[in-house]
């Protein structure tokens, strides 16, 4: 497999409930497409709301079960922390006020930025079905 | 917030194990790193393994209960479909030959891929930790 990830799919609850918290964050969208492609029981309905992220990369969200149905896998209750998305920022104010941020448009703070001992600064927000983001500081990443 | 994702981390249960299946799958690693950082009940360990991918993106795997300490949140069940993974390739054939050699390299093939009326084919496979992947071909899906 080549070493490329091109698109990460949050499964939700609500779309516009997740556009919207996405765009308030900062992040842009056409909105929802595919709403044409209906779905039934076998096939997953298209609906789906896409963010181009920098560097060819794609965040979308799209229904849980609708998720679960394309990929023929259970409907999962609402969860977190089987992953985390990290974000990385360049200094340690820059945390803060992106989790301020964050907290402003609806995510809800699991724990305000502090130092851990390998010289990461970060904290950390959910989105409104969980899905955690790290916003970090680390003067070694350089390419930020 | 700036559209970027740096970082990718999927909750596991074996480092070693989910660095031997991504290894297998083609992605390369320095190994386990950050050992030296032991954690205690309030700090997580740092044992962490990273996968470097093209275009600045890192994927990692950290221990599910350390992300949990990490982003101050409840240590949650294995479990699946909270979010996908995609990779995209130039051709039906790709996929279905990734999928073939994901499955030769420990994953669970949950569907095999299929046409979807908006034009994409693409199956998925579960990591060991039931990380959804799913591979798949789209005709408009140019920049690949």
């Amino acid at each position: 497999m080549r070493p490329r990830i091109h698109v990460i799919t949050l499964g939700v609850d609500d779309l516009e409930r997740s556009l919207s918290f996405y765009r308030r964050l900062g992040l842009r969208s056409a909105g929802v497409v595919a709403s044409e492609f209906e779905g039934d029981d076998e096939m997953a309905a298209g609906a789906i709301a896409l963010f181009e992220l920098e560097r060819g990369l794609i965040l979308s969200v799209f229904p849980r079960n609708e998720l679960a149905k394309d990929a023929k896998v259970p409907v999962p209750s609402p969860g977190t922390c089987q992953f985390s998305i990290g974000h990385a920022v360049h200094s340690r104010e820059e945390v803060d006020s992106l989790l301020d941020a964050a907290e402003r448009a609806g995510a809800t703070i699991t724990v305000r930025a502090y130092d851990r001992p390998f010289g990461v600064y970060s904290g950390y927000f959910q989105d409104p079905d969980g899905h955690l983001w790290e916003i970090l500081y680390n003067a070694a990443f350089e390419d930020v």
